[in-house]
């Protein structure tokens, strides 16, 4: 079993990653608190990040790189800019050809940091092992969803439930391959 | 305040409460076991039964009428067959009108069953005070959505979260009118 592909991602209680243009504002009041909702074991236990070319852009825009050294791999040509401290690899292809490039470099667990459109590849693709959805006591009524469309079978095996005091709860589960019930 | 409406349904975690036709085979695994996911409570609970016209000949198909004598309202005209025990009336007009009739009928809380068309219409109209999602590991891929459409603004409040053995896990929020975050 080559090491997991996680993808570690908050949704709103409808569906959504994003607003209708891509922002995360609506996640700024869990966001710098006491509570890091998971986030320091995830990082404790990856080799590297996943991610598509608009969101490595999106977090160049707010800021410093919050990733520190850990191996980046985004799947996309090689942009103008690139954080100066920051191991950033750009993999030309599809996901299962980033997928290849960062276990190879990494053999570690990988963090599918997102967007919508690389997760759902890659959800689609049969490329994630394991979900831990961060989902969060909002209702947008609009935006990017994670989930949509057809996914390959497959079976959730429940890995983990936490709460937290702002209403916030981490699901965790494995995705095994395999035959999935279906609503026919 | 008048006695709550409340929307408890099961969700796959992709967001679907029936499969492209309507089915909810896929919820079979779940049902009839030692765990009721909290179905006793609110029956505890509720005064009566709010339900689309689908929904209802839905239940009329599976066999022998569920709700007992539990006052129950069905948006739309009278159909050629009712159940013979129960107590079931048929409400013209929309959502709101069904509520009125209920409402002045019980007086108690209600328990909003389905389908997706009147669960959406009545979140999108602000008439679900409750949710309770027993949200089911499994990902349909496809299939009817529960959450659909633009949410009038409101706050969820978390009012609990409960796990079963099976991997389900019952998440319940008070809907507050007034500003909600919002993705733009």
């Amino acid at each position: 079993m080559p090491p997991p592909i996680i993808l570690y991602i908050a949704m709103s209680l409808d569906g959504y990653i994003a607003g209708p243009d891509g922002s995360v504002t609506w996640l700024g009041p869990y966001e710098g608190g006491d509570e890091d909702y998971g986030y320091g074991c995830l990082l404790a236990r990856i080799g590297g990040l996943l991610m598509g070319r608009c969101t490595y852009e999106q977090v160049l825009g707010l800021g410093p790189w919050p990733y520190g050294s850990l191996p980046t791999f985004v799947l996309g040509s090689r942009p103008l800019r690139a954080p100066d401290k920051a191991d950033v690899s750009f993999v030309a292809g599809g996901p299962a050809d980033l997928v290849r490039a960062a276990r190879e470099r990494t053999g570690r667990p990988l963090w599918l940091v997102g967007g919508a459109r690389l997760a759902q590849s890659m959800l689609a693709a049969g490329l994630v092992d394991e979900l831990e959805l961060a989902l969060v006591p909002v209702l947008l009524g609009g935006g990017i969803r994670l989930f949509d469309g057809p996914l390959p079978p497959g079976t959730l095996t429940p890995a983990g439930v936490r709460t937290y005091r702002s209403g916030l709860v981490l699901l965790r589960y494995r995705i095994e391959r395999g035959p999935q019930p279906t609503g026919a």
